[in-house]
């Protein structure tokens, strides 16, 4: 049994609370203070949906609304990283690696995981907001039938309870 | 951060090798050699089908069968329980618990879960073989959507590439 085998564990992170407590559930339970693990910490940038070039009326919108639009999106990608590096600051030994890719996030999460052949992805089960996830189905459902490695999905309690 | 927190790991063991497969990541990824964790194994009794009474033809088994396919249920169970527990031998701290329990396996498991207040629930991908799946749906997909403490499915890895 190769106890100190070095582990690539891909975190999927977005834009809600969930993720981030999953980060650290994950962080907490799994990842051992000694250890060499990597992580990945992956930022899914949902792709703009079909619509996003006419508004409501049926007018284009213009270049620049488009540009504020794709702006904005890269500073969440930025920000979220960013939280999520901060969170992973208290484990000295783990390396951390961050990617923003563009795309379905159920797309984007199982070929990052095939792709850089990691040992565990994390989630968490909503991710990707209620709206979003209508149209796109349940990320974590469609992760844990499709990718090939063991997934944890973490719920967020809810509020009784503390952490 | 509270490191050396026990913690109450419930792991779901059926007949199939992937159940197994999911026990042992477990131990070797989350259960630390040192901790103190509690790991309960649990084995769903699937629920007798409804025909379970009447033979092809019919007839109404008679209860010398029933008994007989009772006893081999049991033992089964017995089976698999033992498999579960020797698997856990290397790992000396921890405490084992086994539990044999009848019902739908997604609803032995959540309860379970639930009653016990465990940390983490861990689980083979498919489970229950393929005609019990077909009935009952994906087990853990069930899971996944119902628990509120975190899950993780393994997949047994296609015999490409071992350990």
């Amino acid at each position: 049994m190769a106890e100190e085998k070095e582990r690539k564990i891909l975190v999927a992170v977005d834009e809600g609370e969930e993720s981030f407590y999953a980060l650290s559930w994950c962080l907490t339970n799994i990842v051992n203070q000694n250890s060499k693990d990597t992580l990945v910490l992956l930022y899914a940038r949902p792709p703009r949906p079909v619509y996003s070039t006419l508004d409501g009326s049926g007018y284009l919108f213009s270049s620049d609304i488009l540009a504020t639009i794709e702006k904005y999106s890269h500073e969440v990608a930025e920000c979220v990283i960013e939280k999520a590096q901060r969170l992973c600051k208290d484990f000295n030994d783990i390396k951390v690696e961050s990617k923003a890719e563009h795309g379905d996030p159920r797309d984007v999460i199982c070929q990052a995981a095939e792709r850089l052949n990691v040992d565990l992805v994390v989630m968490g089960s909503h991710g990707y907001g209620l709206i979003k996830r209508a149209f796109l189905g349940s990320v974590s459902n469609h992760c844990a039938q499709n990718l090939k490695c063991p997934v944890l999905i973490v719920k967020k309690p809810k509020s009784n309870g503390g952490n």
